[in-house]
């Protein structure tokens, strides 16, 4: 089976949409210089190939698109986990040098060599799970130094990857130590310091900001994303994971392309995001981990939003960049259909990340970008059977 | 790492040592007929071995052994989690021909060959997920020929794989269509053709009851169980999974292996089984799946009692095999410690299974039955990485 199949290259499904999901049986697809040239099916006279592929009895989608990810970081925190475990609070584990602090402090210390050689093996992982582009946030540096280095790392994974990488600074992920008596200062340095040498070097494709009680204010959160809009980078934000802080509304101000988190919202949100361009995104293995609200999926797909899913992957909240485990979350906690939920990770991850030319769909044109399923009848069986392991093979065209 | 490890063999953790988990770092580990020969430290001198593997960074851990699931199944059932998710009821779903039922009369059309097919499938990827011994219950048969074919096809199973297998007889899974009338003549059936029938081919190690409101009820457990203990085949039984249904202390009476399920179960039931030598066990993949209460695994623990965790593959409730992921469920969401968790599978798993003088633990003379992990430096890395591919390799001994 092919699916999702839109001839017209569909940019991005409308909410009401979501459970479309056209599919071609029995069918083929050429591949030609690592774009989808043709498909059609099998009772057809087929055309010429150097090398045939036999997927008789599986899906072939398109490779999941992760539009929502930490995957540079210098060492993972089972230690925290461990100490949550046991009871303690997370003012306990803060104090004790754990959360965001903790990764940063790691990742100064790091070298951009081992930095590299990790996400490497990350990018390597979440391949084999089937994603085939995927977004990368910087925030682990909170230092001119070390976010400059991380989203260097960020670059040069772009050289050695067949994933299509989307980078996005995230100097506003907390606030540094030494700036906790001045929090204008250390904005004052994103806005002033890292943000015009990130645009000289073309270093970051968007700017994030963690908007949320007890990190920054939607009107810390507009003064960011405005200086980032100077120099061309559009926003993507951290919004409503802990509260209905007012993150989604400083987000559609701002135009971003999308609104992450989300396990806190009313229908002031929803109505909000109907008006805008912006997309919502839920990120439910961050939930799952730290036992969190989901966010509200079902109702955002009802209201006629596109919704977008994630996987968050990070070493503090989600340890995890399994696609696949995100769709059975979708199914079993959020209510989605398989359906629903594999449109979240193809044609909305690639709009929430603007390359729904090259990715997302089964469409002549786009990139040869797929996965092939182990042998499954009903594609429900993917989020049905969680846990598993059930692509066979991940298909990225190769390094141009 | 090499853990856990147990000179003496002990033959089953008191819970009150449920977080002890004795590790060698820096270990050698010498198996000989399949057997652990020795082990020791790397200062030492080694001993010549044939064949060495080298698992530098990585633990070396007892392979799982998995004491609760139903994985010889004729199809999977991802039909009734889509209508689960468009808001369709149990009762909807089993108007329809859905629940045990479907599996049963799935099973009876399918040949035991296409069982066997599929069930060594499973075995396969159980065994790559880490297990190395595993409990099968029939259950979907619920007739003579059919309950007779799948304990067959579980005998049969243990010639083709190098797991061990224990086999459970679960005629009392649910209540034929033809006998809604007839409970009496049902229960007779098990007791009086099924049991003497399975007892005279050695079929069945153990003989389970669905004892539960709107299944069994306590009283015809009782019947069930002491009709089988005239065989000596020794019960394990479904307990307290939807209520405080009497379950636990029909177990503990009727001298059961183990108690399984516990989603409900109150200070009676603890101590209850602290007076007994009737292990309970915890299926949290079947919360997770159904979003039903999870098993209070930490309040058992704390009680001084051995908990035991297991899977509960099976398509309609749990359609997953994977012990890792039931690790990083118990350390989530019932705050077990990584080491109770592991312990949970390995050690309190073979002893649920009575096979502990040969699995469970690094201990001389047993099996070697093992895991090698993929490269981490702390154990909790396993649970904290959810969804992940920690496994680089199940070491079982060769078919005897």
């Amino acid at each position: 089976m092919l699916g999702p199949v839109w001839p017209d290259g569909t940019d991005r499904l409308a909410g009401k949409d979501m459970n479309l999901f056209p599919t071609l049986s029995n069918a083929w697809l050429l591949s030609e210089n690592g774009r989808i040239a043709a498909y059609g099916t099998m009772d057809q006279e087929l055309p010429e190939a150097d090398e045939v592929i036999d997927a008789t009895g599986r899906w072939v989608l398109p490779a999941f698109c992760d539009s929502h990810t930490h995957l540079v970081f210098a060492r993972s925190r089972e230690e925290e986990f461990e100490m949550r475990i046991r009871g303690r609070s997370y003012e306990e584990i803060a104090a004790a040098g754990g959360g965001i602090l903790n990764s940063a402090r790691k990742l100064q210390q790091a070298s951009a060599d081992e930095l590299e050689a990790s996400a490497l093996e990350r990018l390597a992982e979440i391949e084999r799970m089937g994603t085939g582009a995927v977004e990368i946030k910087s925030g682990y540096g909170l230092t001119v130094d070390a976010e400059l280095k991380i989203l260097r790392v960020i670059q040069k994974l772009r050289s050695q990857s067949r994933l299509i990488i989307r980078s996005t600074f995230l100097g506003a992920h907390a606030l540094p130590l030494e700036y906790r008596q001045d929090r204008n200062g250390y904005i004052k340095l994103i806005t002033d310091v890292m943000l015009p040498q990130i645009a000289d070097e073309g270093l970051a494709d968007y700017c994030d900001v963690f908007c949320e009680n007890g990190f920054f204010t939607p009107e810390e959160t507009d003064t960011i994303l405005q200086a980032a809009w100077k120099y061309d980078i559009a926003p993507r934000i951290h919004a409503n994971q802990l509260a209905v802080s007012g993150g989604v509304q400083a987000g559609v101000r701002n135009n971003a392309i999308s609104v992450d988190h989300l396990e806190h919202i009313t229908r002031n949100e929803i109505d909000c995001l109907l008006d805008s361009n912006t997309l919502p995104t839920a990120l439910p293995s961050c939930s799952f981990f730290l036992n969190l609200p989901y966010a509200p999926g079902r109702d955002i797909i009802d209201a006629g939003l596109p919704l977008v899913l994630a996987t968050d992957y990070n070493p503090g909240s989600t340890p995890s960049g399994k696609i696949p485990f995100v769709l059975s979350l979708a199914c079993i906690k959020m209510r989605l259909t398989p359906e629903e939920a594999i449109n979240a990770v193809t044609v909305n991850g690639a709009a929430a990340m603007q390359i729904s030319d090259r990715a997302g769909s089964i469409t002549a044109g786009k990139d040869a970008r797929l996965i092939i399923t182990r042998p499954m009848e009903h594609l429900a069986y993917l989020p049905y059977a969680f846990g598993g392991d059930h692509i066979e093979r991940t298909i990225l065209p190769t390094i141009s």
